[in-house]
């Protein structure tokens, strides 16, 4: 199933606004096949597997990391259908899906149909496709924070001077991620201060720059979409996946309302003292309070900086 | 000459005000004796070794971190003149030694005795001698600033609280570390703000507990040291090892008077936002020149927290 999570990255983001889902068929412990989501969102993962496989699926067993739908359109067949047809022995659902035109009903057609079904509330599988279980479930992207600090938490000096705090490195992994969202939000601040090109900076991946969407109170400058409150995430078209990044007050705005998911830090081995501090007030009143609702879910080393990444911990 | 080097943190804080040195005598890529410095500084590491020796030392290889000593003293003979005597075939030396009543003078002796020395200028014996060498090459004790910080490098809330950001793995390797160190130091904000009992509360260490220091421009409370400024510290007496434990205001007058080799930072994965930063003003105004000065040498996992170590960057 985390083969399969990891497959689902490919993907992302073309898939947009369908899910990425992907999946693989398994016989004697060997994988003879495997799909993901098509661009535009066709075909869906298990139809692509089918393209690509050679013989039969009969008596195989069919990961997938989200239910297979079981609605018609006139895209294709309903996947739960044509899987029914190919008649593996057992069907494993990483996670299911919470589309009221599929729901459940997936899972029963291949019941009905004689194939043993395992749904797993896998966790690998939720985290790919966190974007479209984030729209479904609470009406909103994926939030992703980025910041870009300090050993001592700055994110930039006193003056405002940002460039730059990390190396190359980690600012080439900000472009990947880039290049993964829907779409990108900076703060009217960093606007002004930074005129951040906001692109995917990156050989090949220039034409995945993402949507640039703008938190001011002010108007539209051209070619940026804007919001005038973190609430209005909700009405992005289209976007599953958007990528924060910065600054100060505009994290702050986004976590004061819980619209954070996702934590990403990039840290440089300096000390800038009395800077500007990377998250403005949270008005926090209570340390205990403030704990467990982070935790460490990836790290690693760019050049000299360190990346770690946090998921809110909900519930 | 690493394994020498492991060893030699054995003698530390018992050795001071001498080094923590440990020697190693190898035959045939095997270890036949160790010794290291003892309590009060005597024996030597080296005298520790013969103490241990069954046999003879004739024919081979003797590691030890720190030139051995020419001097004769009341309390035992030159450790050159005993090393000579025993015939080793060769003698490597992780660090020549500054004091100049040996300088040079151990190594001629043995040189003199027709034994083999290679002199290292070995990093990992620098580092077991830092307190010594860092006295002996700077005037001033070796000084680790410790910080406890949220993920955006706040140390306590607006209103000052700090109890606490970290949890009690983190909070007892600190409690390790206090036992490493000769002397402990926090200012007065953090005096009366937390009233530290800086001593040391492990099972079995509370003898370790070190000297307290103060840093203050006003009067000395009952059973503690005062400091009137950062670089009186290098007239702190056998205070080889110092540890600073803040706050925000201590560690930027450490800071900018590059009083600071070794940077321990405990991240808690909590967001405070406008709390109080862990650093003071640096006066920094060129973010190049923030670079360059810092790297990592350490990195671990404490329960939730991560610890990182830092050392300056020194030419
Ligand atoms: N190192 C990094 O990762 C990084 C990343 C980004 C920025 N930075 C630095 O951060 C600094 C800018 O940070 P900042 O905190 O001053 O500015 P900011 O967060 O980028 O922008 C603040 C502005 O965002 C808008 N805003 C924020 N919250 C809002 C809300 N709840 N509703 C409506 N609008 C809202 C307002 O825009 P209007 O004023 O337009 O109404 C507000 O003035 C710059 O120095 C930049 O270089 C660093
Ligand atoms: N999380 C952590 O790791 C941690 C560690 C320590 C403290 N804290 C928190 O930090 C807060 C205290 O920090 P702070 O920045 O306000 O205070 P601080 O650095 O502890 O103390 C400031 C005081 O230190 C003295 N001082 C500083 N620099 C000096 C210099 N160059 N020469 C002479 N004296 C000097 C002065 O003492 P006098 O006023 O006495 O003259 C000054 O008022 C507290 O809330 C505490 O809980 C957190």
């Amino acid at each position: 199933m985390e083969a399969a999570a990891r497959l689902s990255m490919r993907a992302r983001p073309a898939s947009s606004p369908n899910p990425g889902v992907a999946a693989l068929l398994v016989r004697d412990n060997c994988v003879v096949a495997r799909g993901w989501t098509q661009s535009g969102g066709r075909p869906h993962a298990e139809a692509d597997l089918f393209d690509q496989l050679e013989g039969s699926a009969k008596g195989a067993a069919f990961y997938v990391t989200l239910e297979p739908c079981a609605h018609e359109s006139q895209r294709g067949p309903a996947c739960a259908e044509v899987i029914a047809e190919a008649r593996p022995a057992r069907v494993i659902i990483g996670q299911q899906d919470p589309d009221p035109r599929t729901a459940g009903k997936g899972i029963a057609r291949l019941k009905r149909a004689g194939i043993a079904v395992d749904v797993l509330d896998d966790a690998a599988s939720a985290k790919s496709l966190a974007g479209y279980l984030t729209r479904r479930n609470l009406g909103r992207p994926y939030v992703t924070l980025k910041l870009a600090v300090s050993l001592d938490g700055c994110i930039a000096l006193a003056d405002g001077t940002s460039r730059w705090i990390t190396g190359e490195a980690a600012r080439a992994h900000v472009h990947t991620q880039r290049a993964r969202n829907d779409a990108i939000l900076v703060g009217g601040g960093t606007w002004r201060a930074d005129k951040p090109r906001l692109d995917v900076r990156l050989p090949g991946l220039e034409a995945r720059s993402p949507k640039r969407v703008l938190l001011t109170r002010g108007v539209a400058p051209d070619g940026v979409s804007v919001i005038n409150q973190p609430e209005q995430i909700a009405a992005l078209d289209g976007v599953q996946y958007l990528y924060v990044e910065g600054g100060g007050e505009t994290a702050a705005s986004f976590l004061r309302e819980d619209l954070v998911d996702e934590l990403h830090i990039y840290r440089a081995p300096i000390l800038i003292g009395e800077g500007r501090p990377g998250i403005g007030d949270l008005g926090i009143t209570d340390l205990p309070g403030a704990h467990g609702r982070w935790h460490l879910s990836q790290r690693g080393q760019l050049g000299s900086d360190e990346f770690t990444a946090y998921l809110r911990t909900r519930n």
